[in-house]
């Protein structure tokens, strides 16, 4: 970065001869962000050195955000290890979690202990598909239809459209739904390691263009919310987005009572009461305590997309008890995670999935996100248990109070 | 930090003489941190040099995070300025955003410029309460009545309690809910400043044991999820929780010609068949195309929890073809906000407040708050406008080729 | 009924002299359903003997229908005794079930006798309001937010402007809720023994024109769906509409075995996973097994309105397994029943009600319907046993294959 | 009916000699509801005279309720014609419908009035299918995506159990829900002219001995609300369940203007303010103005079952102000119907479908229950049209007062 530069560019800006978003046509990527932090420092007296002093290359950050000043830094640490024997997941694990809520990691280092002393978690990718549902206009009910039987029965031609786009991803489906004169397509792909969303958008625009060629159909918007990406919505509770996953573990009944500091009895209670009944009665489409939270964390240590939390927190935790012990699960239907592209590739959340052995692409393609998949799960099952554990035997507050703030 | 005593700190959990999470009562949080970074080198191979080459001090991070590595870096940008008219924010704002995910800042900051040419963005908070909803257990619905009531005529009682455990929330209401034999305690608290979660849990735990003094109802869970925390939930879309704040602006047409390269009447169609009738087919508490974006970018900038981006993403998009051009706005009804507390003084977080000038405490109480709450708004009614603009326009996919991945 | 006249009728609308819905201005009710039957029999084919064969005067209908050709006529019988120890109802009752679904009498009584063995059902009205939600149109989030607040602090105007067209409603509460330009305001009224929906509506268009004149709010439409009538929604399931009543029951295990022919264990396991978990799954706002099929059949036998089971069925039903025995709850959030007024006084309905021993108006106000309420949920409660306890034991297809069709 | 034996029979339950519902065993059924009145009038001093009145045989009604003493009367009329362009419907109807609330018919009958001035509604059913979904246990998420696999691809074996059972219904296929050790089978059937329930319950439970003896898995209950039957669920809004039916009109400008006293303009506001933005806010699963009037009472007058009406009632209603005129559409997605069955050969059902022509098995079969789907949408839609009018005219309030009580 040179000192100069960054002057020179925020002096530019003062003058109204460059924008704050051209920076980057007339320097490198640090000399702009330099300078916006001047600029930024000038108008609203806050001062960034800490945004500034990020720990990649500006450069590299440049498919990532635009108008970047630094980053936002949150503090990370691991639970585990957390024995997971997945379909592809497989072994001890260490989870990242990035979160600066206090509390939360001991809170989940805690149910990865009772995990591994009862020998582990087992999970399984029971779905997997990423989808974008555009939306089309009809002269009529009778018209909506007739395009839907056409799609029903041209999955092949808008595979070959969709998929000439992709070198990867796979068009598994095509789901008509109509309301009216809107008819919406709603495209399921294979993407692989990647999560997938902005494959799913270009290879669905090139096939929304054989249904408007073929079809009296008119495209509306290429997303029609019954992908349904980022808003919480039944659809993707019921028929999953991204990886349909879940953990469970079977817990003898003497190490809840060691290890979590309460009974089987109480955990079934707290979860029926809490999890199942005062969901139910809130109008929820998340059965859980907080799933949310290892969610959350766990996406921002390994580079996903943070606002889709949103769908992941779309959990059930179901909980049981069985002669040989307390049987607890969560399943998360919408879980919309990548080991490639987007922010993965970035430092700090590369590092993220190299502590887990899941970075990049896997062998076959999609393992690696599939693994990933289902650790997150059995991380967000430790966070169940210990939540029920603490709530079960009334810690919650008192534990924020000594750890949290 | 002194390398020696990472090493040797390292060598004793080797040896099971200390456990990961037990470093920190042995050495500095930076050494401790730096200990676990190189075990966890050793078991995973994971290089954690970007992670641990972070912009704090490790020691303020305590009440953040447990068993911390170091930290997550997420790229923050700017967009703006915003100007807002709220009821607690006033003027022109750059909004600061985290995120990894390619052309979401050049998408709101395009929405930016359009409410700006429009003369700003009007804000309100609607109605404001940090709610915690233990569930008790009674005997049947007749002592479910009687403990309803109870509460009902002793809010007077509940505040006493659950305001000695604080010295800035006040008790705001209880509203009792039953289901059979039980009976959910729905508190809600003025916060101030903070987002309050913790300070809620706090007090409520003091209520409850007022109800269990004085009633038959024996408390099962702290919080019994009509809280509802970090799920999708009805009864936060529809009661709120935190900020409901809404934001809005009235464009010329001619202006969305010109600056968002479409037309009102194709924005309203966009906005109909996709934010309102595909999200009610969809089965969605959200209806919005990416209001979860804004609030995950700017919540991970400003030091929010990012689970509760969850909550966040309840948000109603409407549009409306008025004579003098086109009216848009974004309802957010559970906004849950704050200016200290949290992970809002950390470092980079605590400047991504700065650039806002809105970080500490408000004055009045809660104003800086609700300044956040209505700057996030006008932030998400950016990023909605320009969105619905690029759908209706058909540039999504485009917009996604050339600047993201 | 005058043959001549009928036929006379029937000439008049054929040749185009008279439409069809004017043959009540020129002829008794009775003839001039015969008139259309008539015609029906001539245009269609159908030959209308048993419509036309009702028991009742068809003058005494003309505030329940237009255009009336006779009457539908629905099996009715009754299962009981079923005692139910209410806020209001009290000691044993014979409940009268109108439908065409074979087996279901049958499970009713089935459970009714276990509720009798067990020593009754216990119930309460924990909650009663006919709602009525208007919307309006503002000009931006700012004038809505005052709007809001006008309406808060002006309830007691609301209320007089309300009262003055009603002898017998009281307003209980005006709730304000926002989105963008449109402002909610969902009157909710003590309404006695009448479900009170006209009531409501007509008190609550008199109170518009005090907002309209005090506030620049304009009126959309009387009705905004938050109230909300006759379609599924979470506002209803959470806050309640009508009466929110309660039933539940304590079966010792042994009486479970010998009644129910299952296990407590067996019931719980069934309640868990289909009406909690499949349901959650399901993204339902109904957690139950069949209580629609109760409140359709009694809304029927008693003249309530056949379109209000929609949000009868907001139900969930609770099972618990306690030393005693098994603990049965169900819990309707929005029953909507009255026993005066709709269609209360026609002959069948009006003796469904004597069956009871709760027509007409009760003493105090209101204790009528709430006793009404109390009963259809101790019925609901019986049919959720049966239901239960044959889906526990794999009796449900052969119980129809026996019983029904 | 002998005089003599209904007393006989009276004293012998009197004495304890006979139960109440052992009656038919020894008597006809006529002799066994007079029997019942008899005892019914004692103990309750209820008159049963109007409910004994019945214009049908009691034998008949056998399959239909046990326990019988009588009948419920809801008073019918018709409206219409109402002309009809279905893929089965064809040509002008009139609606029967049953009720009990004044101004009901008057209102649809407008709104058939416009729809006729029109050229008629345009109808579809876009899909078919009854399904049942009953919920397994597994001993872990392994299995649950084992039985799951199996599921999928055994397709053929399960239709082949299944459609053993049934000389009509085939299934059309299984999909497979899982959420934890809780796996769900959804079956859907084409169960042609008749609705099916009994029919899907009696074939899958069949299917499941084959998923026993095949899989791990043990039948929990042989419905696990994902089928979900009378419960508001979104799997019902978004999957459909029965008949998924769209009916829509194009009414020009100045016929809205002359025929519902209203402008395009206005309704396109109430509909977009109440029926979509109120619904959401609502936290609804049907977006209408009150579709489950015309559903309740078209399955009143053709023998529908009434509690199916709760499905029903996830309608959507959209409008659209179109060059040419004011476009309007309901959209049912869980329509439940049948035309034979069921209460469909009561007598006055059995009426009630001959006015419309479609009682009866259609020839192909299936086709007079699309029929009658297209019809009761065509109705809605009707409804629809006409409340909205009314709303966006202000007339709810006044047309109640006047017709209604």
């Amino acid at each position: 970065m040179t000192e100069t530069d960054a002057d020179d560019l925020a002096e530019r800006v003062r003058e109204g001869k460059l924008r704050l978003y051209e920076l980057e046509d007339h320097a490198d990527a640090e000399t702009a962000a330099a300078a916006r932090r001047r600029l930024l420092a000038e108008e609203t007296g806050a001062d960034l050195d800490a945004v500034g002093d990020y720990a990649f290359d500006a450069d590299d950050a440049e498919s990532n955000v635009e108008n970047m000043v630094g980053a936002a830094q949150v503090p990370m640490g691991v639970v585990g290890p957390l024995p997971v024997d997945g379909s592809a997941a497989e072994g001890e694990h260490y989870l990242p979690l990035a979160t600066t809520e206090g509390a939360l990691l001991a809170s989940v280092n805690r149910g990865a202990s009772a995990i591994r002393t009862a020998g582990g978690a087992t999970a399984e990718v029971l779905k997997s598909g990423m989808t974008r549902a555009p939306v089309f206009k009809v002269d009529d009910v009778r018209e909506a239809g007739e395009v839907s039987s056409w799609a029903r029965g041209n999955v092949d031609r808008l595979a070959e459209a969709a998929e000439a786009t992709t070198s990867h991803g796979e068009l598994q489906d095509v789901t008509p739904y109509v309301v009216g004169d809107s008819v919406f397509l709603r495209f399921a792909y294979d993407t692989k390691d990647a999560m997938g969303m902005n494959m799913a958008t270009i290879a669905t625009e090139a096939a929304c263009e054989v249904v408007e060629a073929e079809t009296p159909a008119d495209l509306v918007a290429l997303s029609g919310n019954l992908c349904n990406d980022k808003k919480p919505a039944a659809i993707n509770a019921i028929e999953g987005r991204g990886r349909t996953v879940a953990a469970d573990v079977l817990i003898p009944h003497e190490q809840v009572e060691a290890g979590l500091d309460t009974t089987t009895e109480a955990i079934v209670e707290a979860n029926t009461r809490k999890n199942l009944i005062g969901s139910a009665k809130a109008g929820a489409l998340g059965f859980n305590a907080h799933a949310a939270n290892v969610v959350a964390a766990t996406f921002l240590a390994t580079g996903q997309d943070a606002a889709q939390v949103v769908e992941g927190a779309n959990a059930m935790t179901t909980v049981d008890e069985r002669e040989e012990g307390l049987y607890a699960s969560v399943t998360l239907p919408s879980l919309e995670v990548g080991t490639v592209g987007g922010g993965t590739s970035l430092p700090t959340q590369s590092e993220g999935l190299e502590i887990l052995g899941y970075g990049g692409g896997g062998d076959p393609p999609g393992s690696n996100a599939d693994a990933l998949a289902e650790v997150i799960a059995a991380g967000a099952l430790a966070g169940e248990l210990s939540l029920l554990a603490a709530l079960s035997s009334r810690h919650l507050s008192s534990a924020h109070a000594d750890l949290g703030r």
